[in-house]
C-alpha cells in the first residue's frame, strides 16, 4: 500500500488485457488546480468502452497514453472545492476520475448526487452512461413498436439490463442473449421472455430463430461478431440492428474481423443497422434521466451491480468485465 | 424464326447466367384473357434484380420456374382490350411482358404511354423503375444535404446515370464508379466530378479516399462486394449507405460473400446502412415520375441507352448486363 496507490497505463494491451498492461504506483495526492475538486473516490466504473482507449488507434475516446494514469467514470466525496457549486461533503458523479483514492474532476462537468435519490453508485449503471445509452439506444434508434421483438446481447451488463427492462415496460417482447445459464435466469426474473446462453447454444442462427418465433424486429448488438451475423438472419423486414458495443471483439481488437456480408438479406429485408454513441443524445439527458429515476423509485427498474472491492482491484474488474464475467454492472467499491 | 419466338427458363443458371440458360421456343399467339391487353412487344428491358428471380432460392421477387416464359418490364402497343382505359394502337408500359413479340399483360397494371412526352423507352429506364429507385434511394433514404459527397457505384448504369444526375440537379458532390474510363468520361459530362475505374484503381479504399477528399457522406451501393467495405472505411461521421443492388455478386450469387465487418467503425462513425426496394414507396411514384419528367423535358437528365437488336439478342442483353459490359440502361429492341 502506498499513499494514493494510482493505476498507470504501463503498455498498450495485446488482445484481451492482462493484469501486467498497468502498474500500481505510489503518488502524491494530486493538487487540485483552479476549476477542478478534490475528490475522494468511493465507486470507480469500468465499461467495455474503455478497452478502445487502450490502443494506439485512432477511437471516438480521446486515448490513453503509456505511463499516464487510468481514467474513466466515478462517484466521489467532495474535499475541496473552489467551485460555489460544489461544497466538501458533497457526493460527485464525473467521468474523469484517476484510478486513485484521491482524485481531482473538473467542477464543470462533474454532476452533485443525491443520496437520499438513489443509491449513488446508480449513476454509473442504470442511471447514469449505461442506463441512458440503453435508453437512447432502444428507444430513439432501434424505435421499436409494441409488441415487436427485441433481442439484446449482454442482456445482463450494465446495458442490456436496462434496456431488456425499459423493453418490458414498455411493451416490448424481450428476448436475452447472454453467456451462462444462471444470468438467463435472472434475465427472465426482470421481464425478458427468453434467454439464449450464447456459450452453449450450438448454432446461434437456430438459437434465435427458435426463442425468436416471429423474427427479430430490433437487435441491440452489444457484442459483435458472430452473434451479429445470427441475429441479422433473423431480422424480419424493416428490422433494425443498433450497433451499440464490441465487447466480443476485446480481446482481437487489432485484428480484423472477418464474416459474411449480408448485403443481399438487407437489401431484401430493408434491414437499417445504425451505430450508436451516447454523445449524440446530450440535449435529452436530462428528460431521459428523469424517466429513468422514476421507473427506479417506483420499483420497475431493478438493479444488479458486480462489486469489486479496493483500488487494487480495479484491473482485474475491468478485465473480467471484458470476458464477460460479470454478472451486472461492474462497480469498483473504495 | 418462328411464329412467336419465346425464351424460356431452361435450367436455374450457376454462378453467371450463360445463353444455354434459357431456349428460344416457338409458340403460338397468346390468347388474352379477361382483364389482359395482347399487345406487340417493342421493347424489353433487362435489369440486374432479374439475376435473383432465376434461382430456386426465395427472394423478394417472384421466383422464375424452370420451362416458364421468361418475363420482365416492357413497352408494347396494344392490338385487342376488353378494358375501356385502353385501346388498340395504344403504346404501354408494364412489369409483367413476356420474353416474346407478341404477349398478354394485365391491364390493371400496365400504363398508357405519351409518346409526345417521351421516347416510350424512357420508361424502362430514367423515367420508369430505375429512375424512380435512383429517386427514393438518393433523396429518401440516402437524404444528402447540399454540398455532401454522394459516392454511386455502377454509376453510368440505368440507375447511377439517374442518381448522378439528380445529385447535380441538387448541389451534392457526386463522385461515380465505374468499370471503364469511357463510362467515367461520360459520367463526367452528365455532372459527376470525379470518377474510379475499380477494375484498374488497385487499392479500392485509397482510390476513393483520393476521389472524396472530404470523404463520403452518401454511398449508394449498387454492387455490393468490396467496393461496400471500400466505401465503408471512407465514410463520414452520420454517413450513410444504401444497398440497392448486388450486381458485383451476380456470378456468385449463391455463394457467401466473405469480407470484413466493420461493426466497429459503424459505431463510431454513426454509420446508417440501409436495404432498399422500390416496391416501399409506390404511393409517391406519381409525384417523383413528375419531377423526373420535369428534369428530362427541361433537358436537365440525359439518358443513355445500350440497345441490343431482336428478340434473340435478350438473353445475351441481359447477361452482359449483368457483368457491367453494357454502357446505360440496357434495352432489346423489337
Amino acid at each position: 500500500m502506498t499513499s494514493n496507490p494510482t493505476w498507470v497505463l504501463s503498455r498498450f494491451p495485446v488482445g484481451m488485457p492482462v493484469p501486467d498492461d498497468f502498474t500500481l504506483e505510489d503518488r502524491p495526492t494530486p493538487v487540485a488546480k483552479p476549476g477542478e475538486l478534490l475528490v475522494r473516490t468511493l465507486w470507480l466504473s469500468v465499461d467495455p468502452y474503455m478497452r478502445a482507449r487502450l490502443s494506439p488507434a485512432k477511437n471516438y475516446a480521446v486515448g490513453q497514453q503509456i505511463g499516464e494514469m487510468m481514467m474513466g467514470g466515478g462517484v466521489g466525496e467532495v474535499i475541496t472545492s473552489d467551485s460555489p457549486q460544489f461544497k466538501p461533503g458533497d457526493i460527485v458523479q464525473a467521468d474523469d476520475f484517476g484510478w486513485q483514492p484521491l482524485t481531482t474532476v473538473s467542477a464543470k462537468t462533474a454532476v452533485r448526487l443525491d443520496p437520499e435519490a438513489a443509491p449513488v453508485q446508480t449513476s454509473l449503471g442504470c442511471l447514469g452512461m449505461p442506463g441512458l445509452s440503453a435508453y437512447f439506444s432502444l428507444l430513439h434508434v432501434g424505435r421499436p413498436k409494441a409488441g415487436e421483438t427485441v433481442l439484446i446481447s449482454a442482456a445482463s451488463g450494465a446495458l442490456g439490463q436496462v434496456a431488456g427492462q425499459i423493453a418490458r415496460i414498455k411493451g416490448f417482447d424481450a428476448v436475452a442473449i447472454a453467456g451462462s445459464d444462471a444470468k438467463l435466469d435472472w434475465c427472465r426474473s426482470i421481464g425478458y421472455r427468453a434467454g439464449i446462453n450464447h456459450r452453449m447454444a450450438g448454432d446461434l442462427t437456430e438459437a434465435i430463430a427458435a426463442a425468436c418465433p416471429s423474427g427479430v424486429d430490433v437487435f441491440l448488438d452489444n457484442t459483435a461478431g458472430p452473434l451479429h451475423d445470427a441475429a441479422l438472419l433473423n431480422l424480419n423486414t424493416f428490422g433494425r440492428i443498433v450497433v451499440v458495443g464490441t465487447v466480443a471483439r476485446a480481446d482481437k481488437f487489432d485484428q480484423p474481423d472477418i464474416g459474411p456480408r449480408f448485403l443481399r438479406r438487407i437489401l431484401v429485408t430493408r434491414a437499417r443497422i445504425e451505430g450508436f454513441l451516447l454523445d449524440d443524445f446530450e440535449a435529452q439527458y436530462t428528460e431521459a434521466r428523469r424517466e429513468l429515476t422514476t421507473w427506479y423509485r417506483q420499483g420497475l427498474l431493478e438493479a444488479r451491480e458486480d462489486v469489486a472491492e479496493g483500488i487494487e482491484a480495479a484491473p482485474h474488474a475491468f478485465i473480467r468485465m471484458l470476458k464477460g464475467e460479470n454478472f451486472g454492472k461492474q462497480l469498483v467499491r473504495l
